[in-house]
């Protein structure tokens, strides 16, 4: 790498391989469509039962085939660069987690698999470009909605290229005074489905209750959020934070490639990530960012200030991280290797 | 109306009216979209405070115009034809059920105004038109994600008028063997949140418990589905289900402007829709189509026989209709003037 300081990157360096991000990302979308309507064809003749795939191997196969696709294509243009994709990671032993200072590509070729083997719209590709362990650039792309996503370090959030995040601009303001009340809150229940009190499933189901609540409900946790969405996607659950759809998302359990292009689009958008679980001094203590592979988030949506000057639109985020803090059941995702 | 029997709508007539609703629900959908860059525009203009408009006051004049617009192009097309939107039936005190047996549109210009208001894309227009009760054409018109689903009575289900539904045709199979184990699980928390045991919160929520715990969880309730969504949108819950995307759909507390357009598609597409609530005789008992506005729906998506001719696609329907009542309790939501 050129540069000044070790690892580090150039706007300039920056600038083209966001461009390249983007082409990347919108490729290989565009591949993921070919893998669904090939599907649609394949199958709709059921002459030719020893060919159908059934849906686990169709998505193993897509899988691979799109995260190699994208390998290559930085392996070709950016030799020095490391990579961690899903589906190479997923095939190792370790759990551990191997992200370096240096600049590093993390990649989900496919973020909503059950939603993909559905044909719910609600799958994209997701690419993240790292360096010291900070997403400086992240691509979305959901094909099947039509949007792309993308956000670079100190260039903002952009929906299709053309539209800055959030989506409403100013008027979101700042985060509503009763919040989580008013706010939509985004939530997703997980693999674990253990049905014992300590088992993460009761602790989400404890918590999003709480959320969900009348005021006076939950010995007084009741959050009476005005919404509560599930879409199968951590990555476009981001996204939609960053659009300022969604003003909460609480989540763990997912891996650096769900999350580390969706940490930047929230980011560049003014939004906000920290971690799902209370700290112990959660009242008052400071609020830090996620750590990338710390399988535990709290994003906010971006925030302005308020319109009587009363908080900053930062200080409005922190308001409402505490009042979904409070009402947050501790989960119990472990990560070994994470400092 | 022409006709031999009272009330009746010929092929030709139907087939002209379904491509007027088409059209309409286009046009509604513009509007809707025309409502939202509208919002995006002004609000950005801080200098204009007078000319601002809360996000409630936002929705119910795009509601109340949507709704008119929609109901002007009806009656001067087609007079004598009865027409219930849900904002000038909102605005009335009774919540009597009101469909008779004539022809007769019922419209609902915004369904997912949560969604609408934050901007997140899962909101539509929704036109059913419904003779002897029966809704015979749906209109779902979802502009931000430019997927308009249509279906006429022996016509089939189509997204955007060139793709029939379902999406992946008869590769989608019977239901699972094991359903609900490999299903996407729909369902809404929905607008009562009172904290006690026997509200509609708490009976949602246990049964929500149920679908998504291991197999052995829950005392042998668990049915591990696959996924767990929530939308925030009646209508594009249905509307997934036809697609074939959402495999059940699970709900109480709508109005018929919230499902008749979707159960029209679902229906044309080979799906099933009867009630939430488990008969007393759920294991055996005839499973009869739902009440337009009883309030209570579960929808399964279209399924075909089995591969090995063990049972018709209907049969593994009515299989996993059994087995989601087997999991529900039971939901507290009246209908009165409903026989």
């Amino acid at each position: 790498m050129k540069g000044t300081k070790e690892h580090s990157v150039s706007d300039d360096e920056l600038d083209s391989v966001y461009r390249f991000a983007i082409r990347v990302g919108r490729d290989a979308g565009q591949r993921l469509m070919g893998a669904l309507h090939s599907r649609r064809r394949e199958l709709r003749e059921p002459d030719v039962p020893e060919q159908k795939m059934n849906a686990v191997d169709i998505v193993t196969k897509t899988d691979t085939d799109v995260e190699e696709f994208i390998h290559q294509s930085i392996s070709q243009l950016y030799p020095d660069h490391d990579f961690i994709g899903e589906e190479s990671y997923s095939k190792g032993q370790s759990k551990q987690y191997l992200v370096t200072d240096k600049p590093t590509w993390i990649v989900d070729p496919l973020d909503g698999t059950v939603n993909f083997t559905h044909a719910f719209p609600m799958f994209c590709v997701s690419i993240a470009f790292v360096v010291h362990q900070k997403p400086v650039i992240g691509v979305v792309f959901a094909p099947m909605l039509n949007q792309l996503f993308s956000a670079c370090r100190g260039k903002g959030a952009w929906l299709n290229e053309s539209t800055q995040l959030p989506l409403l601009g100013k008027s979101l303001g700042s985060l509503p005074k009763n919040a989580p009340g008013e706010c939509i809150f985004s939530c997703e229940w997980g693999k674990d489905r253990r049905d014992n009190p300590s088992s993460n499933l009761h602790r989400k189901v404890d918590t999003f209750v709480n959320m969900a609540s009348e005021p006076a409900g939950r010995r007084g946790l009741g959050g009476m959020v005005h919404g509560m969405r599930s879409l199968g996607s951590a990555t476009l659950d981001l996204a939609y934070v960053a659009m300022g759809s969604f003003d909460l998302w609480w989540e763990g359990g997912c891996w650096e490639w769900d999350v580390a292009a969706g940490i930047c689009l929230v980011q560049e958008a003014g939004g906000l990530v920290t971690t799902a679980n209370p700290p112990n001094d959660w009242e008052d203590c400071q609020i830090e960012q996620a750590k990338l592979g710390g399988r535990l988030y709290l994003a906010v949506r971006p925030a302005f200030g308020a319109v009587d000057g009363s908080e900053t639109g930062r200080q409005s985020q922190e308001r409402a991280v505490r009042e979904v803090w409070r009402r947050a059941v501790t989960l119990d995702y472990e990560r070994p290797g994470l400092s």
